[in-house]
Parts: C-alpha cells; sequence; structure tokens
C-alpha cells in the first residue's frame, strides 16, 4: 500500500521504518531534513512537502508534537486536505486534545475523508519493537480499515469510541497515571521517613489497596524494583515534560467540559515546579525527588 | 490459650468470635454492654473492667477506634499495664498514628511486656471471613510468637518491621488508595463528560499505565463492574469518614515527619468536603459524586 | 472624535454611552441586533459590520468575551485591519489571554496601527458610572493619544507597560483575588465553625496581616458587611463563572510560562466544583457556600 | 501587682520585661536556666520550678511553644493549678490549637481559677516595644480584670469572645495569611515570567481587589518594597517554620470542627516542601523563592 507518514521524530522514525518492513512504500515528510534523510536510507521516498507526500496516499498517518502542528499540516494552505484524494483514510497518532482532534475530522469529513486520532502509549521503546498500543477513536468502518496497518505498528489496537475518543482515553489515562505517581511518591517517602523499609512497603502496597502501575510495575523509590528508572539515575523512560505536557491537555480538557480536576489540577502544578527546579528531562517518576526531605535520617515521628 | 479481648464493635466483635471458634478461651470488655452480651452468647467470659479481662490472659488483643482510646486502654490507672502478667504479649489492631503506637508499645516494653502494632485491612466482611490482611509491627520473635493466632483471624499476616510499622504500612497504604480513589473518580468523570463510554474506557486504563485497584477492582463509576459498592448505591464497603480518619493520621504524621504530602492532603480536604455534604456514611467511592458536573449531559468539549 | 465601538454588551454597551455623552461620534457593531439597537436610540451610527464600523473611524475600540473573538473581529476576512486606515490606533478592553493580545497587536502593528491592550475592572457599575480602572499594555505614544479618552470611560487609567501587560495586570490581580476570597471564606467558615463570633473575627482579621479586599471590603459571610453580595443572597457583583474565566487564562498563561502556580490552579478547580453544583451566575463570593459544613450547628471542636 | 511569668523566650523574655518596667514584682521560671538568669538580672525573682514561681501570683502569665509545653505546665503535678490560689487569673499567651485551649481552661475553672488564653501577633519587634497585638479568648470580666495588664505588653487588646476564641482568631488570621502571601508569591512570580514590571505589577494589586497585606505591606518580590524581609535577603521577620507551625495548627482545627479547607491544606504542604528544600529559619515570605522558575530569563509566552 502507498502509505504517506508525515512526522519522522523519536517516535514517528520508527513506527515509519516497522510500515516499510511490512512491506508498505512510503512517501515521508518532516521538517527536520535529517529525520528524511534516515528513513530514504531505510527505503522511502522522499517528499518536498506535505502535499506533495500525501498525493499518491491510499493512507496517511501522523505523528506530531502539538495540536497546533496537527491543525497546520492538516488544514493548511499546503497541507494533508489539500493534497490528498478523496475516500483515503486519515489516520493521526499525536497525543493532541480532543476538542481539536474533532475539528479537524469534521474538516477532513466535508472533505471526503475518514479520519481517526489514535495516541499511542509505549515510548520510543514500543515504538522501535512495534508493540506500541494504539487508542482509536473513529467510526467502526474506518476502525476495522486502519486495524491491521496499526497492527503493523503495535500490539494492542483498542476502539475506544468515534472521533476524539482516542484522545479521550489517552489523556484520562494519562492524567490518573500523573496522580498516581505523585500518590506513590509521597507514600514511598512517607513511610520511610516514618522508619519502615521501603522494599517491605512497596510489598504491602502491591498486594493491597493501594496498589497501582506506578508503584508494581514503576515504582519511583530507589531500590525497590530493578529494571526501572529508579534504578537507573531516572534516565530512559517517559519524560516529565511529556507528562506536564499531557496533564496540561488533560486540565484544559476538563476546562472546556466544566469538569473538576483538583487532583489533576494539583498534579500539573507539581510537575511544573518539579520542572521549574531540575528540568523535565528525568523520567518522570524523578518527581519523587521534588518531595523528599533533603535531610531526611530516618524515623523522625 | 486464655486471651483478653478489648473492643467487640464492627471489626473486633467477629474477630473475637473466630478466636472462640478456633478454641481460645476469650475473657472480654467493651464499654457497650450489647456488645459484651453478644460475645458472651458466643462463649466469651464477660469482664467489667479492661483491668479484670486482662488477669489471666496470655494473649491480649485490642480493636478500638482512635490513638486516645488506646493510650486510655493501655496506660489509664485502670487499664492493660496496670493488670496484665509482665511477659504476656499485646497486640492492638487498631488504626492510630505511628508516633502514639510507638509509645505505647515502649512502654508496655518497660512493664515487661512485648508489645505489636497488627493493624487490619479487609473491611467487616475480612473480619466475619476471617481473611483479613494484618500488618503487623512488632520484633521478629514476637511476631513469630503471634502469627499463628493472627493466621486464625486472617489471611495475609505481614511483618513489616519493628514496633510501630504496621501503623506506618497502613496509613500510608490506604493514603495511596484515597488519592488514586480520587484520581480514578476525575478521570471517569472527565472521560464520560468528553464522550468517552466508561466501560470502555475504563477497559483502556485497567490494561494501561492509570492501572490500580480503585480502578479495577473497585470501580466508583456505576454500570462498569458488578459487585461493587457502585453498583449498589454505594451501600456497603469501607465507609467515607473512615477514609477521612485515615487520611487524617496520614497527614498528622506527615506533619510530624515533616513530609510534604500535598496530594494526600488534598485527599483529605475534598473527602472533608465530601463529607459536609452527604454525611460519611456512603463507601469511600461516592466521593465521585462530589466532582460529577450535576447538570452534564455528555459530550461539552 | 469618530470612534467605531464593536462590543456592545454588558461592559460595551455603557462604556460606548459614556462616549457618546463625552461629545464623540460613534459608529457601532455587535452581533446582536437589539444591542445596536439600543445605542443607535443614543445617538450611535449603526453599523452592518466590522469593516464597516471602522471605515471612517480615528479611533477603535472593542469589548469582546474571549480571545477567539478578539482575533476573528480584529484579523478576519471582514476584521478591523481589514477595514481601518493606517495610523489609527486600536483599544482592545476584552479581557483575553495575553499571548493573543501581543499576537493581534504584533498583526496590527505590521499594519500600520498601534494597539493596546486595556482591560477593565470595576464591573458593570463601574462601566455604567464612569469609574472603572483601566489596565493598559502599550508603547507610552500610545498611551498618552488613548488616556483622555479612557478617562471618560474610568477613573484610573494605569500603564502597565508595552502590549500585552495590560492583560498580564489583570490575570494576575484576579487570580490573586481568586485565591483570597476561598481563603477568606475557608478562614471565616473555620472560625465560626470553631466558635468565634464572624463579625468579630473579620474584625480582627481586617486589622492584622490577614486584611484583604476580599475580607474588609466584601466579605463572603453573611451578617458581616452590608452592601456586598453576601448582605443580598450573592446577587448582582462579580459572576462566579466570570472568576472562573480569568482563573483558567491565568493558569493557561502560566502554563505557556512554565511558572507553577498552585494555588491559582486549586482555586480554578473549586470554582468549577462549584460551579459545577450550583451554576456560575451567582457572586464569586458565594464559593462560601461550597466550603459551609451543611449540618454545622457552632462549636465542634 | 505579684505576677508569675513562665516562659521567657524570644517573647516571653521581652514581654516579662516590660512588666518590670510596669512596675510590677515578678516571679519567673522557665527550663533554660540562662533565660530566668536575664530576667534576674532584669529584676525577677528566680523560682526553682512553676509550682513555687506562682505561689505567691496575684496573677500568672504564660507563653509556651506548643500545645502540650502549655497541658504539661498548666496540668502537670508540679504545675500552675497545682501550685497556685484559687482567684487568682490565669493568662496563657502561647499559640495553641483552640481545643487545649478550651480544656485547660475547663480544668482551671474547676479549681476557681478563670483563664485567658491570649495569642499576640507582632513579634519580637512587637514584644520588645510592647506593641503586640493580643487576640483575647475569655469572659468579660476576666477580659476587663487583664486587659490595662496586656496593655502594658501591647498595644492592640481585642476580645474575641469565650474561652478559646482568641486561639480561634490567631490561626484563622494565620491560615488567612499562609494562603494570601503564596497567592501574592504566584502572582507576582506569574506576573514577572509574563513581561511586566514588578514594581508596576505590586502597584495595579495594591489598588485593586488583590489588595492584600501580603502585596501592600510585606511584598514577597524583592526590589518592590523597602523594609521588608525581601529586601534583606529574607532575614528577620516571621520564620517560615512558625508560619508551617500555625498552619498545621489551623488545619488540625478544621479536621476536629469537620471543615474542609483546601488551599489552607495546601499552602502547609507548600510550606512543609519549602521547609524540606531550604530549612525553615528564613522569613515565610521566601516561599516566593520556591515556586520562581530557576531559569526564568522573562517574557516566555
Amino acid at each position: 500500500m502507498n502509505i504517506a507518514f508525515i512526522g519522522l521524530g523519536h517516535m514517528g522514525g520508527p513506527m515509519a521504518r516497522n510500515l516499510i518492513k511490512a512491506g508498505h512504500k512510503l512517501d515521508v515528510f518532516d521538517l527536520v531534513s535529517r529525520n528524511v534523510e534516515a528513513l530514504t536510507a531505510a527505503g522511502a521516498t522522499p517528499a518536498t512537502s506535505v502535499q506533495h507526500a500525501v498525493a499518491r496516499a491510499e493512507l496517511v498517518v501522523t505523528m506530531l508534537p502539538s495540536s497546533p502542528h496537527v491543525r497546520s499540516v492538516y488544514l493548511g494552505a499546503d497541507g494533508v486536505l489539500a493534497g490528498v484524494a478523496a475516500g483515503v483514510p486519515l489516520v493521526d497518532s499525536s497525543t493532541i486534545d480532543p476538542h481539536t482532534a474533532r475539528e479537524v475530522a469534521a474538516a477532513a469529513g466535508k472533505h471526503g475523508n475518514a479520519m481517526a486520532d489514535a495516541p499511542v502509549s509505549g515510548g520510543t521503546g514500543g515504538a522501535e519493537a512495534g508493540s506500541l498500543t494504539f487508542m482509536v477513536g473513529a467510526e467502526l468502518a474506518l476502525f476495522e480499515t486502519i486495524r491491521p496497518i496499526l497492527a503493523q505498528m503495535g500490539k494492542n489496537i483498542v476502539h475506544c469510541g468515534a472521533a476524539g475518543t482516542g484522545q479521550v482515553a489517552k489523556i484520562c489515562n494519562n492524567m490518573l497515571l500523573g496522580i498516581s505517581m505523585i500518590g506513590v511518591a509521597e507514600a514511598m517517602n512517607l513511610g520511610v521517613a516514618l522508619g519502615i523499609d521501603p522494599k517491605v512497603l512497596a510489598g504491602v502496597i502491591n498486594t493491597s489497596s493501594g496498589r497501582c502501575w506506578s508503584s508494581d510495575t514503576y515504582n519511583p523509590y530507589p531500590g525497590v524494583m530493578d529494571n526501572v528508572p529508579a534504578a537507573r539515575g531516572y534516565t530512559g523512560g517517559f519524560a516529565g515534560e511529556l507528562m506536564l505536557k499531557d496533564l496540561g491537555l488533560a486540565t484544559e480538557a476538563a476546562k472546556q467540559a466544566k469538569q473538576s480536576v483538583a487532583m489533576g489540577a494539583l498534579a500539573q502544578q507539581l510537575y511544573q515546579l518539579w520542572g521549574a527546579q531540575a528540568g523535565g528531562a528525568q523520567d518522570f517518576s524523578a518527581i519523587i525527588n521534588l518531595i523528599k526531605h533533603r535531610a531526611a535520617t530516618g524515623v523522625q515521628s
């Protein structure tokens, strides 16, 4: 199949590569020419513009950093809708706000193109391994059409409902993730300050009602687990600034929906505080260091 | 074995019954005479005072509502230490602050009695079924001594470390539970307000990084799970006012340990707000109704 | 002077009227024809479009509900910049985000029009009485040019710095206002719950370090002051939904500036919660009812 | 008059000195012998115990660090009530929780001694200058009796109501102070990050609805005011750890009163975070440095 792939960064690059490996012909575009060259070396055909990239596409996939990029790549004078044939399905895998996702999908629909929002989880590791989870917002027919292609880049392809619901699922999950990560950080720090061994505490939590992914799979307290960012100085993983971005999307969507999210908003502000103090490049579990008492020396109560 | 059991309420009553069933002779005391009569009917010997109850005890178990009660039952003029023989092990299963637990254990130690804090999780259902989890703070020798008896009232008997660490484990776990329950409530409400089906959203979360006990085992959104309080009008379960009590213990302990717990403190205030509006008798997952938009009618973004 | 006035709602209507009273000739436009008719009856000339309204203007004043409106009224195909003569000064009195204010001012500058952001405080009462405060972001020369005109609609005309700083001053002040109003509400409710007379407590605060406008000029506790919304069932005043809008602008601007505003964000979420429960039409001091214990009957400690 | 004065620290020392200057005979006690010696040098008679100090007193004044100290100094075996004559009025100027204040006052009442809680504001400067504010919880007759004596140590002597209400007024005021100080810190930091001059912003706020003591009298942003801690590296003033203590008293009292104080609780946790990072010795307005973007270089939006 001829696939246009736009946005070839840390996530988009390996995703496009997996499509090439699966036998598709790719027309690719990115503002960073080095990214285009890398994909060209892997067998893709470079395009000089978005419009050019989508000209002969039977499917368009985009992976972009934020809502304004998506709006401009799809709706701009030189954008996807200006160049793509009617009837070609469109898949945006960016993580953006549901409102923009729905607006762009509606514009695409008017142009004769069914469009899906399909944000992913799994990080760059999952992108390379082809083991991403796709959360797909699309009409059922479109979902069935694109599912086999997405399955060449990911493992779990979940249908979340109509356009926009992929984004909704992503930001709701990640807001909860941000909240529970800080919750685990507070609980672990508190326990240790009160004199319990962190491994013992994690053991109790992981078999009890406090159990969560941030505790049993990605524990932020150093020494509790191997093979997590906390075991390697918070390198790798999911950068704090990306968590901050997702929390910003969640609270903005909540504002528009008139839904109070006090814990989500506080999580956002604490990640902002941590980012201002330490930069946002470390893994998001490093937030535990924001709230660790710097002179802590064990039991104080 | 002769066991003194003091505190025969919703939790203590069924726990004491399970000890009788296991073949022990119980001397029981409670300020509420009806509670004493119920246990007497089940085979226990009623005592007229704490001192009287512990006079011939080979083991003392207490289950009391709060720190001042524990202090007074153990240290009062007519209390446990005034009546119990030296060498008899003491087990307090109340949920109280770790500081008090350690002070009372230290006083008991001076009197020649090793003392364990052994708060439980599992609720009245677990107390009746004998399936409680005990989080035990005690020297190892004492832990080994009391473990077989605790196993007659519970399933998981976890050694958390020295005196006080049982309480530490309990309040850290429950603080995290309170945080993640509100987090799930916000995520579910936000998702539905943004147009996703709640069962679909819960499905995504439960297989992704937002996964937690409050979502996959005790989801607060009506219609997502059967056999949870949300499926029966938030009756049964773990009362909101008990969650509020535990959050109060956690933030108080954090204050003494000079450990910041912003999310825990906000969870406490939201439970207080909910309690003020709706009373605290409903299950703690009913907090979802505090933040649900009362005029919500679906997609608003 | 020929003045084009666009946006004739609760604020813009009386502001435009004051310009007519001061002797100016007004060309007016609003999407709501009733608003245009009301101003026409007061002596203004109705226009059929924005472009038409600004055609002969020597000064343009706009008063619009939100950023997208400002963007479209100024930059749209039929907008201000499409119709106004080069050199004519532009004044936007809407409360919007500083980022948009600066973008629109930059576009106006390229077109040859100096533009000021000049949001107001003082409410509809101040608009009618001509006693508004204008917070003006503009180059000094422009500020000096427009100051006499603004003084016909307001009392305090404050120069805040270059373009955008009028909006910055407005949202920073109103974020602090939202925070301190909830702070006063908590302090008053807590004091009364602990047994102090609310008038006595307000008296102590107002002569001590807790003193603030929300306490000494606009106290939210009923019975403490006359002539405030709390004395008349929270009618009149500054609607809760407008406070919520301003808090939304502040946290959005903070997100873009990477500045943590935990208290501001929590204030926003509490206003959102209150809005969801009670609607947002009441005066913003009615937030005190969100947190009042509904069964409170005096001293409980 | 013979006055027993117990607690001769940074506050109690200068207060006692002012009573000596006013002509009273003082019997003084403190656990720190150096404090006793300093007062002895100033003309007081040293006592060897609390009981001894109050033996011939016609009035007792205490100034102690926290609730447990007050409880023990008044109710202990060797305490005030064990040594004082019936009918002698008692004045506690410590800042403690209202619940303890009421319990101790009730115990004193049973012993035949009317007791007032009379916490102060004004700091060590006010203690030395005799310009403190006293917030007095006492029956009216007792208030009239002690007012002239308090006026020898302070300027404003405010009757807040019955026993306990002095403490209520103090902690409600100081909770609001903590909230508004962080609010000002957020507003000032946000404004500067968005490009407004801090002096201009403070000027707008101080003449508008964000006006508060933390902004117009004690502004935390360096360079805005002279003669405030921000102008001298946050030395002097009211230590952050004392603000943290008062916020802890406020949230604890709120817990007992079942009153939600979300902003107060968040303020406490932010002060705790700041204390953990920077120690608590700096003036409480230094909290502005917790939330200042450390790489901030002006306009970022």
